[in-house]
């Protein structure tokens, strides 16, 4: 049972955390740090937090802060956070890259506080800001906790508890591998959507062929439609597993190039029916 | 009013044409031809033909002919077809690439048939068989027609009423400028997401990290569930187009690898921005 949940960031994803704990009644109060006060007002206004502040001290009245700020953000909320720092609350994060997240707190408190779990829910959406908030946006998702040997065990206890009172499903990996990981499943897809759309955009900047784009195309590209803001920091943040993807990506698609301008139908087969059987397999591996 | 339409390859494609002819009652009867006897069971059992045959011959009884048939077998079916064509039919088809299957028909007719209208309905699904059939796959969706100077302008206006009949939108445009169109909407992204998905597989044949992927990873690798012996044909049939949008794909990507290995923040931001202008825009011209 949290007595506070602290919300440090009030957007899609913090909102959801606020909003599902409360339908779960694991939280007591629950109060919001946003430094745009016209989100707090709306945060407000919509129930998902009780009271608001643009500083961070108001964290310190918490037994639970969940930091859910950009990851471009989270060096700024640390430097802030040092001074209110309670040792006695848990402590955890969203972002979506944890090397980063970690060196950015050792940066500022010179080491990793034992009371921080660094974490990363794998749920989105393109949506973003506290009007899209849901209660159920972490059902059934997975979270991945990334503590290192400094992190406490009863804060990475009450981390894992909170995450699955909300019906999430925990995960613990180290944070290197997290990254590779997350480069792979989103980083590399996203960065391959963006530069798909940008790519037919300054083609054809009439959209003119966008008319003839099916229901395929638009699922293709959905994540293009994500922040770019984010998706900045996000490919700043984990860019050396991101630039080998790429190059590896690279690769292959070199690869079906090469068979293709041979006109090597055994080939190219064999690597579509692969290809087919590897995403039978990520859909089965997902719904598990 | 058609009297007696025929379907050759009764599937996903030709079996919805099929339902939906039906469902808007422009057809007396219906007949479908498919080398596949098991297929035609099913289809008389599904009541999406009256009558079945796996002889093309039964084509001439028609007064209008879909023919549906996977882009690499468009040549063996003109050369059967050649035998019973009837010039008081109009005949149309659904290939994925338009110049490919003009080539086809001039090397069996040595000319093109004024009565064969080429087209291309943008509707599909990764689902395959007449089981997936459906009477609204058209509703709503474009179809290109590429008639050439030989196309008789009756057969044509047929052919147009047809499709809209079913529901679609139709446009006329140059066979190789469909090629171009379709090999940035649909081809590309097609190979792109195979590539990513054969990418991963290899890089994890265990499949973990398909564990923590998500919906926009489930998203964007939904076109690479597609057949990948109609994919094989596809790319083979628009391989110049296709091969010089991998070129600039690739180019583009480079692009933006060097960027972020230079960790150009202003540039980085201003290809991701105008990616997601450009989706927006793409979203937009889809909907209209």
């Amino acid at each position: 049972m949290i007595e506070r949940l602290c919300v440090i960031g009030v957007g899609l994803i913090g909102g959801s955390v606020a909003r599902a704990a409360r339908a779960c009644g694991i939280c007591g109060e629950f109060i919001g740090i946003d430094r745009d006060p016209e989100n707090l007002v709306r945060a407000l206004a919509l129930g998902v937090i009780d009271r608001g502040s643009a500083d961070v001290a108001l964290a310190a009245e918490a037994d639970f802060v969940v930091i859910a700020v950009p990851v471009g953000a989270w060096a700024a909320v640390c430097a802030d956070l040092k001074a209110v720092w309670s040792d006695t609350a848990v402590y955890t994060d969203v972002g979506s890259t944890k090397l980063s997240v970690i060196a950015g707190c050792r940066a500022v408190f010179g080491t990793m506080p034992p009371n921080f779990v660094p974490g990363h829910p794998i749920a989105g959406a393109e949506r973003s800001g506290v009007g899209a908030a849901t209660a159920d946006l972490y059902a059934g998702k997975r979270v991945i906790l990334t503590p290192d040997a400094e992190t406490d065990s009863g804060a990475l206890a009450r981390a894992s508890a909170f995450w699955q009172a909300l019906g999430a499903k925990v995960s613990l990996m180290d944070p290197a591998h997290h990254d590779e990981v997350l480069a792979a499943t989103s980083h590399l897809p996203h960065v391959l959507a963006f530069t798909l759309v940008h790519l037919l955009g300054r083609k054809d900047e009439q959209g003119e062929i966008f008319q003839y784009a099916a229901g395929g195309f638009r699922d293709f590209t959905r994540i293009a439609a994500s922040d770019p803001d984010m998706w900045l920091d996000i490919c700043l943040a984990n860019s050396e597993h991101i630039l080998s993807l790429i190059g590896a990506f690279g690769a292959e698609l070199a690869e079906f190039a090469n068979c293709l301008e041979q006109r090597d139908a055994g080939r190219l087969r064999h690597f579509l029916s692969n290809a087919r059987e590897a995403r039978q397999r990520s859909i089965e591996r997902m719904d598990n």
